[in-house]
């Protein structure tokens, strides 16, 4: 039985192997744009098909749902009647930071005209301002 | 005209977003999991096909020929007769292994049961020991 005030217990890896694992829960390039938006204070369903990249809703929706499942995002409504979420970072997603930086530093040295890390950073903190966060 | 000297010329980033352009490169699971093997030392098709994620042989035949004309891995001949390609990573597929690296070190903290880092250098060595470089 699994205890219900916890809703991600601890699963044996399907693979020994920490990189397909890891895979598995958010190696797809849709769950990593989304985690992208939310750690730039995205929040919303609709703040998230704002995003240049025009995710489609059901994508959009399946990804939310899968994100929460695996732990790695929580959702709270912010509103009643109608219902609306507001999704948030774990602290199990907020350290896939490294892994957002990691490919942001990759990107910058090999892809011209991208933004640097400092930009993303300047741009993250206006944002987070302008959401009264 | 684009200089024939040069495989991967720098393209203009479709979106100035460095995470979205360096996903549109490397951002799905198989591709990331070849890269994987890359840096464990392995060489040739048939070795990609032998882990144990089972990749699809046409999926690793594609994804292949995606990372060499990206300019992540580059092959050679080490046979004729049937010609035979050994694939191996450029400097610019090297310089993934930070994206690597936070990817298994977050596996390690939320997936129990998967190898260490320490354990996977390990691996790599007598790797590359078992395959004389």
């Amino acid at each position: 039985m699994m205890s219900p005030s916890r809703k991600t217990p601890p699963k044996p890896a399907r693979l020994p192997c920490p990189l397909a694992s890891s895979l598995d829960i958010f190696g797809d390039k849709w769950s990593l744009l989304v985690i992208r938006d939310l750690f730039f204070g995205k929040k919303t369903f609709g703040e998230f098909q704002k995003s240049p990249e025009h995710i489609p809703s059901n994508i959009l929706a399946e990804r939310l749902k899968r994100l929460e499942s695996t732990g790695i995002i929580r959702k709270s409504a912010y509103q009643q009647k109608p219902v609306r979420y507001a999704y948030l970072l774990t602290e199990k997603g907020e350290h896939l930071g490294p892994v957002m930086k990691a490919m942001v530093d990759w990107g910058n040295k090999y892809i011209p005209g991208t933004y640097s890390f400092s930009e993303i950073m300047e741009m993250m903190k206006k944002n987070s301002g302008s959401q009264n966060e």
